[in-house]
């Protein structure tokens, strides 16, 4: 944890692939603005970066601020990217040429820049003002349309040998399973983010509901307005946590895979925490109180887990402590 | 990677349950002896660290050196222990009180200590003189009795929320297995080790030997002189190198198992390297080239796995690379 520069105002700002949320804080840390704008024009960095910065100056000019007063911004992507590189990979929101965007960045601001992965950020966001403040060693595990995931070791930011560190979609708790479908390269999720993400929660209870074992008035159904296509993730959480068994046999699958996942991860790493973070974290105690006791079943010593607190604005919190270097 | 202190003569000793390695280090990082004593008097730290010195007095006598002139010692122990508690846990085969054991290694030496888990060590080894030399993000698996862990993070070990980094063998590759089984903490081995390590793959290999496909020409009974009880890991990967069908299938899940370890714990991390050491490891290429082609199969992108090069010598040898600061 570094305290260099925490004076002055930084913008903070988590780009994704339908949303966008820019944070600007103040001297003093504290937060003066959080507002969440629609993503446009995101075929390719210049127009992109041109919208964005567009965005950025009108809630500046809110505030009665200029870019030129910003000490530094950061920025989160949903990919991988480098401070060091500028090259956006792995971000099927954002399919970008694979060139260093930072040049276009300094047409429109030339402070401190911190370009960084939004589950890093995320990270950030949660030691900074959420639910890991005062900690050194943290994992966070997000699950959403897809599963990611970050961790702060030793208080700064664990970036990987390329960049690509915290890929947790991609971790196998099913072996032998490659050896019996196609590679995983040729597909667009990863083994674990396949079955546990949000996606993975909805195409499970899309095939239930085709099933023999569907029933007309599951609480399921009736959740999606009785229509067996709207069926998703949240539906099958809020039945879950009513107790519905047809939800609870949907979502057995993707709580015991995560909680493998998490597991492996822990007896790895040694965490004091794990934050879980993401939409389907989100949806409430139930999903986080399974997958803590399934987790801890796994373990020979308990760990901590709890949820993320500042949800989809911990990115752009996180990317302004980032240009702070308040933590990274 | 730290640079101050590398001159002068420096100890590290790898303890082991029934082997201790002691290697002794000039002052222009040169190995000036390496040598193997059977580990005697362990069951408390008093008389074990009396035996300890004792014989690295006399090793030092063959050098015309004394204790005195170390500028380090370097300790790697079995288990869970931290260079600033002293406290040495989670060791079976050192089944000592809890207490700190520092104060007792100081009546024998007061100069610089380096206390540390023996895979650890074993990975400062082999980025000091071995298989990591130049890496800054490495990940080694050790694959023997049971499974252990260590990394390398941006040129430094990783210790952990609590020195207990790296329980690579409480990894879960088949999630699900702990709603059927006996809780994990009521086994001796995680479930990864139960499965992937070297008596693993012997009790796998004797479950089968006992089943209806056992055939008394096996090559397996051949290699174990014909006799059942004797046949173990060594055995199966030797066969299994040589094409024997039997030890192919013995293998095959212990083999699936590890390498799905490894793909989750190389997405995690992003490691530039993964180093497989441990018996198991050493056993030959066949054993290596499996588990680097499988692990690959599992990743989006490639990892590069090759065994460890120091052996049995990598602990002692990276104690002395922590006795004198190269690398920790």
């Amino acid at each position: 944890m570094t305290t260099e520069d925490q004076t002055g105002y930084h913008a903070g700002i988590d780009v994704g692939g339908t949303k966008t949320m820019f944070c600007i804080t103040g001297g003093d840390g504290r937060i003066l603005l959080l507002e969440q704008r629609n993503t446009t024009a995101h075929e390719a960095p210049e127009p992109f970066m041109a919208w964005l910065f567009s965005e950025l100056e009108q809630l500046l000019a809110g505030l009665q601020l200029t870019l030129q007063q910003l000490k530094g911004i950061g920025i989160g992507f949903p990919g991988v990217i480098g401070d060091t590189e500028g090259i956006l990979t792995q971000a099927p929101a954002l399919p970008w040429p694979e060139e260093d965007i930072r040049p276009v960045i300094r047409r429109h601001y030339k402070g401190r820049l911190h370009l960084d992965n939004d589950v890093n950020l995320a990270l950030l966001g949660e030691c900074w003002k959420g639910a890991a403040q005062g900690k050194e060693h943290v994992l966070m595990i997000t699950v959403g349309t897809g599963i990611g995931g970050a961790m702060l070791l030793n208080g700064r930011l664990y970036k990987g040998a390329s960049f690509a560190v915290g890929e947790a979609g991609y971790m196998v708790v099913d072996a032998g399973y490659a050896r019996s479908r196609f590679p995983v390269s040729a597909a667009a999720f990863g083994p674990l983010e396949a079955v546990a993400s949000g996606s993975g929660i909805t195409a499970l209870a899309r095939v239930w509901l085709a099933g023999p074992a569907a029933r007309q008035d599951s609480r399921l159904l009736e959740l999606a307005g009785g229509i067996a296509e709207a069926v998703d993730a949240r539906h099958v959480l809020q039945a879950a946590a009513e107790g519905d068994p047809a939800a609870r046999e949907i979502i057995e699958q993707p709580l015991e895979h995560l909680a493998a996942a998490i597991a492996s991860a822990a007896v790895l790493l040694n965490p004091q925490l794990v934050v879980l973070g993401g939409g389907v974290a989100a949806s409430g105690e139930y999903y986080v109180h399974e997958i803590r006791n399934r987790v801890n079943r796994y373990l020979p010593f308990p760990v901590a887990i709890g949820p993320a607190k500042l949800g989809n604005r911990a990115g752009a919190v996180g990317a302004a402590a980032a240009a702070a270097a308040i933590l990274w």
